[in-house]
């Protein structure tokens, strides 16, 4: 970090494209802090979905298919399956190189934020990706009065609600590592990316001291509402919303955040109760991205004044 | 086991040969004992090289290059490479599979055997193949005054004597599985394969309870001399011959299993100190293979009587 950090909180794709876009603007200034309460353990390796989507992102290694790398083959879980095994967690063979390379680290005792810092090097990543946390917090969804870990109700039950409850198992005994408190109290701007507001930027939120942390920060925090057009283009956003009380809208998305938030950017023509940018919220490719990151930054940079 | 079980004593590709050559002679009846002392565990998977070997042969699935599974491809240690890791143990994608289901097997309780077994069945096998032993116990070598794991001193110093010293840590609390006792008390011919006397057969005889199972069945104990003109075509074994005191020929090789021997065979002219068959040992081809596991049975079967 060469000036004033810009920190992107991000979740799954939303604010991935967000930090991809960011990353033209702000360059080594990005700081990502990722959601890691979708982490899993399967066949030995510590997959990191939203962490490692940032970095694919930021690195332009991730696929078409929207997770994982670019050309990646599938010869393990092919591997697996020939064994019997019910894989019903899919990983590419250099994503699970990754992943088993992450499970090693962890299990020697290193830092989660060491191995994504790593991770971003060996694959030449500018700007920077920091977990929420270095310890373990699970995300837990209940529908039809079962618990499901996260990863299994998103695709065994393919996040199919109505949600009954939503817990972040291990969240009161989080801390927020040290480099992001830094990073969040030098900012320039604190940028909320379009990411689910309840089950990805819920649990960054949820760690204690992070809410304290953002409020006690000179820069805003503004959020860039992830529904585009009235609809969220991936993920089952709405099911978590009507849990959580809010409507599937640009004031639902800012009811969550409450009196965290400075500012909104959003599509939508409606009233609010902070400041809002309305602009196109779609990033279907590199211009839009960048155009949205821009136009973000140049708000909160302007409600710093 | 339809009949009397025809048990092989197996530990790298000679004693591996001789196993899938036996499956044509045998069927169903053949039993091979593995020497699990050459178990790694990397990057999060548990490698059993030599157990591994017997039943990717006896599947006809064993690559050409010696080890591994044919037309297996190599991503995840490319990626890992890519990650900066040191990948000095080199595992193809489906054989990773294969170990990693392992090391979860393992880790949730289950034994070596019953892992083994499954993975027999996965890759439908006839014949099986058991670990010497279901307890961890790992080759150390000594040379040049440095203790080394086998398989680094295999590959990191590419099996480089003169050796010093050898131990198998952990052999004093292993125990000989249930099913190797049942399948060497009752079998019509009990095989030592061609393989290293010293590090591939003798942790197998070295497991506590081994050679007094093996002294006390009734069928008679045949060893098959790895030495084939002279040489050995594969591992190190002057060096683990001339540490142990023994010559590198078949009086050597008998020397090394002492009284627990009722014959040997060799392509050796010499005196020995049990009834030989002397014979071309060289298993070249599926024919050489077959051929000299039925001259062996019979042979075997010759001295019972």
């Amino acid at each position: 970090v060469s000036g004033a950090p810009v920190v992107v909180l991000a979740g799954g794709t939303g604010g991935a494209k967000l930090a991809r876009g960011m990353l033209d603007v702000a360059g080594d200034d990005l700081v990502v802090v990722a959601n890691t309460a979708d982490d899993v353990e399967v066949h030995g390796a510590h997959v990191s979905p939203d962490p490692d989507l940032v970095t694919y992102w930021l690195a332009d290694r991730i696929d078409e298919r929207g997770w994982g790398l670019r050309d990646d083959t599938f010869a393990v879980m092919d591997g697996l399956r020939e064994l019997g095994e019910d894989v019903w967690f899919n990983l590419g063979d250099r994503d699970l190189a990754v992943c088993l390379q992450r499970a090693e680290r962890l299990a020697a005792g290193r830092r989660l934020t060491d191995s994504l810092r790593e991770l971003g090097r060996a694959f030449g990543v500018r700007g920077h990706v920091l977990p929420m946390t270095d310890d373990p917090v699970r995300t837990r969804v209940k529908a039809e009065g079962t618990w499901w870990p996260f990863q299994e109700f998103m695709i065994r039950r393919r996040g199919q609600g109505p949600v009954e409850d939503v817990a972040f198992d291990g969240i009161e005994h989080a801390a927020v590592p040290p480099e992001v408190l830094e990073a969040v109290a030098g900012a320039r701007a604190l940028v909320i990316g379009p990411s689910n507001p309840v089950i990805s930027i819920g649990p960054i939120l949820a760690v204690p001291g992070m809410r304290e942390a953002l409020a006690a920060a000179a820069a805003p925090v503004v959020a860039v509402s992830p529904i585009v057009d009235g609809a969220v283009l991936k993920g089952p956003t709405e099911a978590f919303l009507a849990w959580a009380g809010q409507t599937m809208d640009a004031p639902g998305i800012a009811a969550t955040y409450g009196s965290l938030l400075d500012g909104v950017v959003t599509d939508e023509d409606v009233e609010l109760p902070v400041p809002a940018l309305r602009t196109d919220t779609l990033m279907a490719d590199a211009e839009g991205r960048a155009r949205v990151a821009r136009e973000t930054l140049d708000f909160a940079l302007a409600l710093a004044r």
